[in-house]
């Protein structure tokens, strides 16, 4: 699981700053979570394969977290994609995407399908073998989810020497992943577990932004590895967390130390301040393992 | 009369090209033409006071014209802007912006005021005491206006020894100016001309993109002093004009000849050439005086 922050900064695109999205890759997937204005390009800085991106999610239609998407569906037209492009997000984003495209006359030459959100309860939204995205329901200005990426519990592992000296046939290799107890080669019941060991634990990731202090989402996210948590605020300015329905780094802390999450992310800074560590400092007094989203910072967890 | 170039590749910004915008200061006047994804982040380097942009016009509703200009308007509204904010653009583009920001539910707190263009014929659509915009109807895939910015002749210059010789009261020197006969002191009637110089010559600057070769657009940008022409291409691509609706840097050479022009500015080039010499090159087999359009330059024309 490899998380890299395209930009984390609330408001509007700067000369030195970057409004959000952040690309998650996982099971081979390659998630794109929300695409403020000019992710294209940094898209490009990355070396990250336009044509590896097959969902986008979107969490609400503030413009610093979605100015970005028209461009990008219309430069995978330029590029000649064929492959499927899925967006979740908030209703009216197909309305908006389709209106410019019509207005350019350049419909797609790819499919662009549109899986429009409205629901206030999580939901499951996408589902493949390995993996599963949820939305965790956000308390913002306007209707905004956060996503849950969770890994789903892979196969068996086999214990390579305990396999053989079981004397096993290959041909029963894959029953052996799946939990099924199997016959030896001379007849002989073998319990599935005496020859594999348990799969490698799931990872997860929690994507919560833009949101105010909201302790709804702790039983959705609860354990989860990775808690990427705006913080837009510090302290000092908590009064304006209720007017702007934003967070704190202490808060996005307290929710972290709630959920029992292993890693809390902190980002989607006000540009108001000067540099992040008083960031982590807050959060730190109450929750341990704090890291600091910074634009271009690649994060991996293994 | 200055020009600074935001952009000027066609197509999507990269990390290396940025999509069409330029500022066109004339008269006090700072127009914003065109605006691509990333315009805001290209104002804030070049150091342009947002609140000095009063008036944005938009050729056409492709993405690499105005995909940024959402963006800008928003921005505004974050930095608390009062005065009126104008955009001219083809119709559709009103509809485009309002949604997103009805769907952000953040209307501007500043009066932002739409003109939108469906006419075939060139309009005058902005006149103020010292300039005039007029549109010049452009042959693209869609609707695609050029715009042209004429500075009004000026007040006569006084002959200030003239004037002195003469024995003419000061209360006349607005008449004078005004081109009017008027009296001396001793009641003598004195001719305008004997004691004013002509004004300046006004300026003017024609914007032409995009656009396929089309000698119907001579006649309204005749005798301009600087023609923005696009070239998307070199002869050796000239096929893909017809299929694109763009021209060649011998087309843009040989309207600004039939024109007259003083100055021709190409850009608008696709990205598939390396270096920009050959556009120049093409060009001054057909007319001499030549400029190259880069992203951050500026041209004063004075």
């Amino acid at each position: 699981m490899r998380l890299t922050i395209l930009g984390c900064h609330s408001a509007t695109p700067r000369t030195n700053t970057n409004p959000t999205s952040q690309v998650l890759e996982l099971k081979n997937h390659m998630f794109l979570i929300d695409c403020g204005e000019g992710t294209q390009v940094e898209l490009r800085r990355h070396k990250i394969k336009f044509s590896r991106i097959k969902h986008i999610f979107i969490s609400h239609l503030h413009g610093d977290h979605y100015f970005g998407l028209v461009g990008l569906v219309s430069t995978f037209r330029l590029l000649s994609r064929e492959n499927e492009l899925h967006i979740y997000g908030p209703k009216g984003i197909k309305e908006v995407i389709t209106l410019q495209l019509k207005l350019s006359d350049s419909w797609t030459n790819y499919p662009l399908i549109f899986h429009e959100l409205q629901s206030k309860e999580s939901q499951l939204i996408f589902e493949d073998d390995k993996v599963e995205v949820h939305t965790i329901p956000l308390k913002h200005r306007i209707y905004t989810n956060g996503f849950l990426f969770k890994e789903k519990i892979g196969e068996r592992k086999l214990d390579i020497n305990a396999v053989q000296k079981a004397n096993i046939d290959k041909a029963y290799f894959r029953k052996l992943k799946q939990g099924a107890d199997v016959f030896s080669e001379n007849g002989k019941l073998i319990k599935n577990n005496a020859v594999t060991l348990d799969p490698n634990p799931p990872k997860s990731y929690a994507y919560c932004s833009d949101t105010a202090y909201d302790e709804s989402i702790v039983p959705i996210i609860k354990n989860t590895d990775v808690l990427y948590h705006e913080s837009t605020f510090l302290n000092v300015n908590e009064d304006l967390c209720d007017l702007t329905k934003h967070s704190t780094a202490e808060q996005a802390a307290t929710i972290a130390r709630k959920a029992d999450v292993k890693t809390l992310i902190l980002g989607h800074y006000s540009t108001r301040y000067n540099g992040y560590d008083l960031f982590k400092k807050e959060a730190k007094q109450v929750f341990d393992n704090v890291l600091l989203a910074q634009d271009g910072r690649s994060f991996e967890f293994s």
